[in-house]
């Protein structure tokens, strides 16, 4: 929702002083809107384009050189007044017309329209025209009555570059119906966006589910889907925008892939792998396509595809310099310098030491160990995460599944390849610590590695020698993450853990008894990091969230221990 | 929260996929992240920032000229490995170095921590420097504890920038020591963010209420406030962030009002508006600043504020040339050309014809019942918007408040200054319609001129000249907005209030009855568009949303009739 307001009346007011003042060196306030900084020279056209706000950087946001020379800027999602339009036309225009630009709606076009008669009376000479791209709003049969969306972006941008060319305005007006003609948009919305002030939102779509071709205001879409996979979308995206390619339209597209506002980057960049691929694949070649928010509507979640089919004119138009507060292209300072050869993934190499026989079967058992520890992971993610997700980052789950898979898959490998058990555990640890990242990945990897070290490759390890390589792989876990004990970390399990085996050991006991022994400790002890302080170096209130609840390190170390436990009583 | 991706365990390699794809001219991808597509040159150090995903921009979309050489990309919100780091800085390094800088978190000090041993280990120069700009997560004694958010993107900028000019290795660790030292940062949060694929949010803020310190994976806060205003918040950023002054430094800022991913740009800049006049009362002058997503956290909602104290040599490097993926600074094009003088709103100049008394009096009776049409806007405009919510866009209680008030203010104003009932008419309908925009704006206005044409200035009006000047802004309304009746708009109630108005006055009934008597033909009318199709040329799935619910439009005129008709009969 949108939360961050003064009076909601005044909201569009407050939002144009704020933009007015980060961007002085772009643009200047007029009543009505904005317009470039820089007076418009002797004969060049003055493109000004409008609409509702709410949809930042439409379309304030793109006042400058190679696109629009001013905005008419309305209410949130409403159509500024035709006084508005005319007074931005009027500061934006030289001496050589005006071309009036809107996305196709109701209140625009009577506007705007409204606009040109007074431009006209005026002796301004003074154009307007509706982008109509959103494919899901009419048929095919019926272009006029659709609506303008993301394609908005094209045409204005194909216009402004137009005039900046110098080009007179009976051929700007060309190329905008041009460009309109050759731009389809397709979009999804998965949820509404709340007006300033306003105590629901503006429309809503049921959980799980996604509108097809919902309007960028609420307008009624034309079907309801269940939420589909990133890949479903782009499939569906390019199929319903590619299926109306226009007649006797090229190969070479300009693309945008937008995001409406609360669909993230991260989120758009996973559907554009789609989405290139599938353009690839029906033969387009994509021209400097866009992916980002371009047309939002306040925090609404869903995105659009748009596909423009380029001719000549177009692409040299779409591919032009542009510097406006929210859109630039051109070269800053065009990376000079030689270009890099593709970088590969290097085949992981694995040393493997000459191991005998009694420490090869030692490693097969150690690598069916991780198997058993990344299967326990797996069943325990989102336990872990939620225990994680009280006083850190709620991704300990994901990081021990990854780090713990990792770590099974090399140490099978290595154990196939007659490794003894320190290579197969020096493996299995730096296949931790280079999958998981994270705090933990790093952790567990160095203590696998100290642990390995002890252990070697020949024989098969005696009873003091684990104690050992238990209490060097807990020293390096100490000595890397820079904690003790009580400071609610893994440690906290990992050393009762290895004390009480140590003690198990010197009384006796071999190494499989200290083990299944020592394991209720490191259970018991990880259940009471729920009493503990949190760890030296945290911010003060981190203690009011942690107490009461285990550290997620030592819970899933304390799992690790219990699942090896269980497999040493099976091979008894 | 996070609805597009494939299997939420490949997220973070799907995004870059993509993220590679679009930004090809500047990145390529290496084992662990990214670096520039080109090579860095002999002598250059190279710069390579780093951490979890989920961030973007930040930090793979800021690799390119000027920023930085290379980007390690951990999983979402999770450090990358030892591995990845060195495996991206190996790639980034020309021959003169590397520095490697993250935000001041336990996985990353660890991880990058052990890449520079290794870095070193091969012969390679490395240092590393994390950032620690949050004040909310530590004290001022405890300035090593704070953990890094916006503030990397100052300090990574400098290094870069530093790096770009051709200082050696020791240099660039310097000035990033010193931007990290001059860069403080206070952020909040009004809502968490869900991981991809999770079944819930990482972590929740309470409805109404602000995590004030709250970090960007959702580590605990400082305090919870109640939801200020825009400009309360922007108090409380100022405040606290200036309260942080360093010793000595200067009254030249860098500043970065940052969103957080589902807080959008309109309301970044509402709060900019305040901040900049804050921070000017406060005596800064304010460099380059930067509004909008810079470090986002997902769709976490929230912001933050972050100021770098400038010194010349800060300053310069801050404003100097970048080109990356998603930051660019530096002229494309240079707006060339003559600066605009400042427009200024022009005090809106009413002509005000001569009127003779009988119609200056009736004027002021006109400019009353605008007064009281807008006082029931003020009262209907939540159920008006609710109205149109279902069909149109929610606005229209919003439009129509707008409009009324600015009408009855111009009308007013006119009567005040002796003007007739076509002044005060024409002068009320011109200010609904510059005020008011959207579709019903534009309409209203051309009605009440049609109607003021027809009244003139001079005399009472005949019972057949009201209903001739009805008729003439029922024309006016039809011929505008391209409707007839039933296709669900106003007309729909006042053409057969105009219908019924001439009827009674054709059978002899003065005007004010004749109107009393047809206001209730308005109302059924307005109701009983609940019945009707919807507005031709709207999508074939309006209907099924549309019916069962009257037009808002007419619904809002009948209900301005009915005022209308309150003061009549009240003056009788």
């Amino acid at each position: 929702m949108t939360r961050l307001f003064n009076d909601p009346a005044t909201f569009t007011e407050d939002m144009l002083g704020g933009f007015l003042d980060i961007h002085a060196s772009y643009v200047v306030g007029v009543p009505g809107g904005v317009v470039r900084a820089t007076e418009t020279p002797p004969g060049k056209v003055a493109v000004v384009v409008g609409g509702g706000s709410g949809h930042y950087p439409a379309f304030c946001g793109v006042v400058g050189a190679g696109f629009a020379d001013g905005a008419v800027v309305g209410n949130i999602f409403t159509s500024p007044s035709a006084q508005e339009a005319v007074s931005v036309a009027r500061a934006a225009h030289g001496d050589a017309g005006v071309l009036l630009l809107t996305g196709n709606y109701a209140g625009d076009v009577m506007n705007f329209g409204l606009a040109v008669e007074q431009l006209r009376a005026d002796g301004i000479d003074a154009r307007f025209l509706t982008v109509t791209d959103d494919i899901a709003s009419a048929g095919p049969e019926d272009l006029v009555r659709r609506r303008g969306i993301a394609g908005d972006f094209t045409v204005f941008r194909c216009a402004g570059a137009c005039s900046e060319e110098g080009a007179d305005l009976d051929e700007v007006e060309r190329v905008a119906v041009k460009a309109n003609a050759a731009t389809r948009t397709l979009g999804v919305a998965f949820d509404g966006c709340t007006l300033p002030g306003a105590d629901r939102p503006l429309f809503t779509v049921p959980a799980g589910t996604m509108g097809l071709g919902l309007g960028i205001h609420g307008e009624p879409g034309i079907a309801s889907h269940e939420m589909p996979t990133a890949a479903e979308l782009a499939r569906l995206l390019v199929s319903g925008v590619v299926a109306e390619k226009p007649a006797g339209a090229s190969g070479r597209v300009a693309v945008i892939l937008n995001g409406l506002g609360r669909t993230k980057y991260e989120e758009l960049f996973v559907v554009w792998n789609s989405v290139a691929a599938l353009l690839a694949e029906s033969g387009y070649t994509v021209v400097h396509p866009e992916v980002g928010e371009l047309v939002t509507s306040l925090d609404m979640a869903g995105c659009s595809l748009t596909v423009m089919w380029l001719d000549e004119e177009l692409e040299r138009l779409w591919t032009s310099p542009a510097d406006t507060p929210a859109y630039r292209k051109g070269g800053v300072s065009a990376q000079a310098g030689v270009g890099r050869s593709q970088f590969t993934q290097a085949a992981v190499h694995v040393a493997v030491a000459d191991a005998d026989p009694a420490s090869q079967a030692g490693g097969r058992v150690v690598a069916e160990s991780f198997s058993a520890i990344a299967a326990q992971m797996v069943e325990s993610e989102d336990d872990l995460g939620k225990i994680d997700a009280v006083a850190g980052d709620g991704d300990h789950g994901r990081g021990m599944v990854k780090g713990s898979t990792a770590a099974a898959e090399a140490a099978r490998a290595v154990a196939a390849q007659a490794g003894g058990i320190a290579s197969v555990l020096r493996a299995a640890g730096d296949a931790w610590a280079a999958k998981a990242g994270g705090t933990s990945g790093v952790l567990w990897g160095a203590a696998l590695n100290a642990a390995a070290g002890v252990l070697g490759d020949h024989g098969l390890p005696g009873d003091t020698a684990v104690a050992a390589a238990l209490r060097a792989g807990y020293d390096a876990l100490a000595a890397l993450g820079k904690a003790a004990r009580g400071d609610k970390t893994m440690l906290d399990a990992f050393g009762p853990f290895v004390d009480a085996f140590a003690e198990s050991v010197n009384a006796g006991a071999d190494w499989r008894s200290a083990w299944s022994q020592s394991a209720e400790v490191a259970h018991k002890a990880a259940a009471s990091t729920a009493e503990l302080r949190p760890m030296v170096g945290r911010a003060r209130p981190l203690a009011e969230r942690s107490i009461g609840t285990p550290d997620a390190g030592a819970v899933s170390l304390a799992l690790c221990i219990t699942t090896v436990t269980q497999l040493i009583e099976e091979k008894r």
